[in-house]
């Protein structure tokens, strides 16, 4: 995509809305709240999406589905047909059918706001404050009159030169300073490592001859049990230069941290283990040199030698791995950690390939089930400085909450189970090609409006598509509070299968599959079990720091679960506490994220220690009131309606449509 | 040597003098201020020093020398008779001849006072106060409701019990700590490594499972161009469990230091240098810890991981090969050192065969030429904290000098040349066996008193030896102040050699040697001018800072020589400024005791870098007014006689006894 808009009116509801150049017309549609029957993913296999280019035109859409006389009159598929300027559209009756012949407006799809970080207002709040500086300095060379030694003239021109003081050079950098200060007669660039708090002392970590003050470089890296994700930053900009990802290395030793543990409690298991992990960083770093270019700089790459500072986060046990910590006892009663803050560290002390004057920052823990990636998460996202009560939620197999603002942080980890990454659902999927994504339904026919990942035919349902299809058909009436299908609704969609009742949203024929594509009763109540242990978890946690639930003001997403979560869908079903959809931002990888803000940083380093300390950990088992909060979610959205005021409206309004 | 004293009366004088039991008659005597001709250094040979046995009973004594009557008439050799018991002892006019018949009263020998450490009074002056210390904690173990991590329990552990706050945990201890918790029952002992200031923090340095709060080691190390000696210190009483020492591995590539950098600048030189000491330390640390027994226990031995930290302190060029600093610029004018403060290190880092978990500390340096040795020295003996104006001297090829006392510090290298350790002198030598170390004169006869060490016919003169044989020859005009021989004293002991006037010490026969051992003029001006390098130093010192040299209170001697130097014998020449005898000090390997005292001390760990800081180091060569000071002390004791107001006195004395 060009990144240049089209505005596309939809009659006969006349609604407009402004697009990215490229975006298909059925997902426009969706985006305008504009219902037309997609059965097929917009694969363009069903041909049921068909519309009028009234005026403008669009790019692709034609089928064989289309005669010539279709194409003629204007008509194309809506699936696979794309913006490529103004344009208007007619959705016909056949294509959107609605009381009275309108096309059917069905609820807009609200996205949490991506949280976006502006380099100047970080300057402004203070927070760009990078921990390790560079600086320039031309120094006397020595004579007998002025004979102290190297160290000395160092410190004295940084003290003169630039007001430090409490300096204590490292023993690497003593050992080339000899050699480094007369390279470019004494001219030599001093990297300072700040402390992070103003009782510390300032670290010279290295010296280069001549001026380098221009290229100074950190990493952050998320260490997840699946995947590690690092970028590359330019500690003077604060811009991010380079990504790359991998698999986390360990994955051969099982997908999840338990049987990770497993492994490393085996002889030699937890060094093979750190090995692992570490390989995997120390690619994804080789990686990240090559790809990034520096601004100004003709060639790209960047030195080794030139990286400062690196932040790791991660989960607890990926955590223990990373520094060689037994793990042990997080899988055991009482899930006792090592430890929860760490000491700063050498990087290479740990075989990551940097030199040796890298300091790595691996972020603390809180418990063995909230871990350093949840932490930065919360750092990075200023949660841990704001005044409105906020809710941080990381959506995984475990979902991780927090709950609190500048003065309280409490937090715990739920076990939501593997729904919302398509685990335990009949056709559930992970979030892949030809995965249903998005969906919508005609209120009279209960006809569908699937989107699938890829706009391949779909193949399943991935976590954010679950969610939408629960809430729409909850929102429709054809499910009801309890999760169960309205048996008389006299549509084929609706049946009795091999589980119980069920809605079919694909066809065989339209589908990838050699099946149809449903979703019953069973898979409801797995999704049903996995959001009421997050809504019970936030409400049992706020409500032991003596506040309602209602309280709530700011939620923050972080996970790639929570980029794609709808947000009235989380409320309609009860996932999320209601808020205005304004106050929910979505921070995207959020371990990631707090690395990169700590990298830019020395506050949210100085901070970090005690925003730890004052992060209370609750065992939500061990909460005595959990079970009942988790049994009194076990409704759409709850059994307490009073809890979702704006629901009762809403629905209103969707079902007045619908049985208008 | 049993330690009883015995009481020694020597007629017909009447002189009484203690000595301990086993000592030699001419010894006793020599200490007792009795002149008894003995040329052949005590070895037994030229049968010289006959006494009589008049009352009690000696060991030995009895030689061909002594016919049948002799024996029996109680003769015996005062040179290998023994103390043993009260006796009185009668010098006969043959063997000690005086005006009148009386035995020669010469001046008594002077040595400083062996500062001796008294780890109560220590106590009492906060001095003691290691700065690692093991703690036992009984922790609660983990439980559902109390599932703290680890580490936070063993820390609210320390802060519960013992009030300890702003703690570090280090990676190594973390690593093992959840098995060590569990060893025994969460009863753990924890090393504490006290912060050297306030600010700072307390790291845990080590775990062991159980109680090891009795067994609390270090290592105290003076790295030395030619020795290296340890002490294994037990932190808990302040004692030396085990001493050991070893040729320095480098010497292979030289005896001095500047041999020793030519071969750090090639090509893997410095690895190899650094290799090798820490190679020599690390086969001294194996013995130490073979040879030391704890207090208390039956079996001795210490574990490698028992130790809990360990100083080094060595000259400038030695500092910089232990730690791999490139030592090119030390040799090479303006004579920069890379550092003169250095980090707290891992000892592992350096190559030193202990745990990770143990501290090195490195003794900082001031110069090139005034090392890390001097400031352990000034640190350990106390006298950057003393009132008095104090001289600290370490006299080898070079002499430093440190000046000052609480409020300020100077210091200085003076080039001695190797006169004090023998070299440049015609029979000079190390001390070793046969070397003449004392020395007295019958002032009549002018015949000798030769005491060599071992007790072995002479062979040469050492350092010790030559000073109290320059200044007996001075005190009795046998050479005036400038070190010429007086021509008309008609004894043969006085005679032209081939190198000018010479005195013969010991004929050819009574020497171990197949020729005459003398001292000449030549000799006599090597001396000089090593004493005066030395004297004019710190004269210059104490003038820059706008004092007089009259000015000093006291003065510490350290080195080898240090312990062997006649106090009225150095403020005779004019080595020494004139200080009562009981304000000057002896603290042996200043080095050694520096590092054993910052093994004890963590005021002396705070103090060190504010020390160094006021320590000012001179170049004397760039000094306007050394040269002239310099050439001023080529005179014995020194062109102004006003500066040595009690020699005067002292000269009459002797002179009249022996022109009387």
């Amino acid at each position: 995509m060009s990144g240049r808009a089209c505005r596309i009116t939809f009659l006969p509801i006349g609604k407009e809305i402004d697009v990215p150049e490229g975006i298909s017309i059925i997902k426009a549609a969706r985006a305008a709240g504009i219902h037309i029957n997609a059965s097929c993913g917009g694969a363009g296999i069903c041909g049921k999406c068909r519309v009028i280019i009234e005026q403008g035109t669009v790019d692709g859409g034609i089928s064989e589905k289309l005669s010539e006389a279709d194409r003629a009159a204007g008509y194309r598929q809506a699936c696979t047909a794309r913006a490529d300027g103004d344009v208007t559209i007619r959705v016909p009756e056949e294509s959107g059918l609605a009381k009275g012949g309108l096309t059917t407006e069905v609820s807009v799809r609200n996205r949490a706001s991506m949280h976006v970080y502006d380099m100047q207002s970080l300057r402004r709040e203070g927070i760009f404050l990078p921990p390790v500086e560079k600086l320039v300095l031309e120094l006397p060379p020595p004579s007998i009159l002025d004979n102290m030694a190297d160290a000395g003239r160092l410190v004295q021109g940084l003290t003169n030169q630039y007001n430090e003081h409490q300096l204590t050079i490292t023993l690497p950098v003593l050992k080339k300073l000899r050699r480094v200060l007369r390279e470019k007669d004494f001219l030599v660039t001093v990297t300072l490592s700040r402390p992070v708090n103003q009782k510390g002392k300032t670290f010279v970590s290295n010296v280069q001859p001549g001026n380098w003050t221009h290229r100074n470089f950190g990493l952050a890296f998320d260490i997840g049990t699946t995947t590690i994700y690092g970028i590359l930053v330019d500690l003077n900009s604060g811009r991010v230069l380079a990504r790359a990802g991998d698999y986390n290395g360990q994955i051969a030793y099982g997908e999840d941290v338990i049987s990770r543990i497993i492994h490393a409690e085996k002889d030699e298991g937890l060094a093979q283990m750190q090995e692992l992990v570490i390989a995997t960083i120390n690619k994804t770093i080789s990686q990240l040199l090559v790809k990034a270019k520096p601004p100004g700089v003709e060639q790209g790459g960047i030195d080794r030698d030139e990286i400062s500072s690196i932040t790791l986060a991660g989960n607890t046990t990926m955590t223990h791995l990373l520094l060689g910590l037994e793990p042990d006892n997080i899988r055991r009663a009482p899930y006792v950690p090592v430890t929860r803050v760490l000491p700063p560290l050498r990087a290479a002390d740990l075989g990551i390939d940097l030199p040796r004057h890298t300091v790595a920052l691996p972020y603390p823990c809180i418990s063995s089930y909230v871990g350093g990636d949840i932490v930065a998460g919360v750092m990075g996202s200023g949660m841990y400085r704001t005044d409105l009560l906020t809710l941080y939620i990381d959506i995984g197999t475990n979902a991780e909450i927090v709950i609190g603002n500048k003065d309280w942080l409490a937090c715990a980890a739920c076990s939501a189970g593997p729904a919302f990454e398509g685990g335990g659902i009949t056709h559930g999927m992970r979030a892949a090609t030809g995965a249903i994504e998005d969906f919508s339904i005609n209120p009279e026919t209960l006809e569908p409006m699937n989107l699938t990942l890829g706009n391949q035919p779909p193949i399943g349902i991935c976590g954010s598509g679950l969610l939408v299809i629960v809430a729409t058909l909850f929102e429709h009436g054809v499910i009801d509070q309890s999760g169960k299908f309205n048996r008389n609704l006299g549509t084929p969609r609706v049946r009795e299968g091999k589980s119980g009742y069920e809605y079919v949203l694909t066809w065989q024929e339209e589908s990838g599959t050699d099946h149809d594509i449903v979703i019953n009763e069973v898979d409801i109540q797995n999704f049903i079990r996995a959001k009421a242990a997050i809504y019970a978890g936030v409400k049992t946690l706020v409500e032991e720091v003596g506040l309602a639930i209602t309280d709530i003001e700011q939620i923050i997403l972080a996970g790639t679960f929570g980029s794609f979560i709808d947000l009235d869908s989380a409320m309609t079903v009860g996932l999320l506490p209601e808020v205005d959809a304004e106050r929910v931002l979505y921070v995207g990888n959020g371990s990631l994220m707090g690395c990169w803000m700590s990298e830019l940083s020395n506050h949210i380093r100085r901070d970090v220690v005690d925003t730890v300390r004052r992060m209370t950990g609750f065992e939500l088992s061990e909460v005595p009131h959990f079970k009942n909060e988790y049994i009194a979610s076990h409704f759409l959205p709850h059994t307490e309606l009073a809890l979702f005021p704006r629901l009762g409206a809403r629905l209103k309004k969707i079902r007045v449509v619908s049985k208008g």
